[in-house]
């Protein structure tokens, strides 16, 4: 379960029908491109992709703006295996290193591409389905555990990730390599006011399922046949009050033992495949 | 299920009767400690824990010696709480940043603790119940991945960890990090040879069930009714075939979609949950 299919070029993604390309999501509030770039304050890096994985979905992506592309000749190999049309400029491994933060584990291969516009949420439920599966995070920041997370979501069926935008967690070049290629087909979308998109989410018939260590209830008990939006809080601290106060049903993942929590990332992925089991049952 | 409960002091583990302060399951081949150490060719910095709840938990652990304790004064405060008897050196923070590698989240607490002796797999199975559920790593060596299985290991109640030597991952402070505690309680344990390990598994009553992206199985079929260990191999390349082949059923996650697989340690958590839920069942 731990070998990456490679993406397929040119297949029609189940999310892709929601992006709008012509509309940058962020034009209103800054000038600010989402995945980073000098403006944000982030690292000029950061609108680096790299990975193989994470440059060979994003090159698959139509939506997608390739700036640059760099691999050394080994991985433009690998690369060709995968995107046949990918004209890759060859450089030594130290050229990569040069414009990616300091240890990035780039197995050789670098993209400089212009940020993902996002669906807003009212695009994103205009497309869904009747068991349709959506995560909500509520202050988990940490890019690898947001990347996995969004791996995971690709990998059970889950249609998009929101995040409120003042804990939003920067799309990097480290968010992007965790997520595996996902974030290309998993929007990660920032609602101004997570309470009122989890009202608006309840009126278009989602059931709202907190997971919270200290709830009664398993997440076995949840039952199948409605949309779902799993909602988690941070590693540490957990739901807010607030944000628990408006889920439909707060349950706990059946784990027990001296260290009885798992990391938030693992958590989310147990959710996500209990879920999905439900939705499939 | 992000919030970690604190180690209870005195608390008898279900695993600690296997280990043998006495013995020191390397003193064979090496004189290198296993938890790093000048010797061993790591940096001194990885005998040192760090983090909340990897040092509350090894400082709750009888079998630890600790030899050096630093904190902040408000960690010292918050480490009170969960360990009264503990007695930090107070110190600033720069203080701590010195003697961790660089980068290291410490919330203001480092332990300096001898390596912790692990059972040898025949002293693990004289122990185990009949409903023990072990976890063998082949080849996965990322010190957060490892940290993050052995947390979610101790959470589904899994009994230890085994790794082929030649492969093991180094225990440093990054990998108890992760692990948040747990590696007081599940220990992980080296083994010479890994098909020798899983034969003796198998005469021991273990059913050998292997991880796998391409099997046709889902993991939802596998028989709860036995001892089980859950086989996996290295994030992209997988099982190895010789592993494989030692396996008594190979399974795989119902993942779907453009990005099918998860990372190692949200995998391993994911069959931890759905085989934890069989032996429940």
């Amino acid at each position: 379960m731990v070998k990456s299919k490679p993406p397929r070029d040119g297949r029609p993604s189940r999310h892709r029908s929601v992006r709008h390309p012509g509309r940058h999501r962020h034009a209103s509030r800054s000038a600010a491109p989402r995945d980073g770039g000098a403006e944000s304050g982030h690292r000029p890096g950061d609108r680096w992709l790299y990975g193989h994985h994470a440059v060979a979905a994003a090159l698959g992506n139509p939506n997608r703006r390739p700036e640059r592309l760099l691999a050394t000749a080994n991985a433009a190999e690998r690369l060709k295996r995968d995107c046949p049309d990918a004209a890759p400029e060859i450089v030594e491994r130290p050229a990569i290193d040069a414009v990616l933060p300091p240890g990035a584990v780039h197995q050789g291969l670098a993209l400089l591409a212009a940020p993902l516009p996002d669906p807003s949420l009212e695009d994103l439920l205009d497309g869904l389905g009747a068991d349709a599966l959506l995560v909500v995070l509520d202050q988990v920041t940490d890019p690898q555990n947001v990347g996995a997370i969004l791996r995971s979501s690709a990998a059970f069926g889950a249609a998009a990730v929101l995040v409120p935008r003042r804990h939003a967690p920067p799309v990097t070049g480290v968010l992007a390599k965790a997520a595996s290629g996902a974030i290309e087909h998993v929007p990660l979308i920032e609602v101004g006011n997570l309470e009122r998109a989890l009202a608006q989410l309840k009126k278009a018939g989602f059931w709202c399922v907190g997971l919270d260590a200290a709830a009664d209830r398993n997440i076995a008990e949840v039952e199948g046949d409605a949309r779902l939006v799993l909602v988690m809080g941070a590693e540490g601290s957990g739901l807010r009050r607030l944000t628990a106060e408006r889920c439909d049903i707060l349950v706990r993942l059946p784990t027990d033992g001296p260290v009885a929590t798992l990391n938030v990332s693992n958590a989310a992925a147990v959710a996500l495949y209990a879920l999905a089991c439900k939705r499939n049952a």
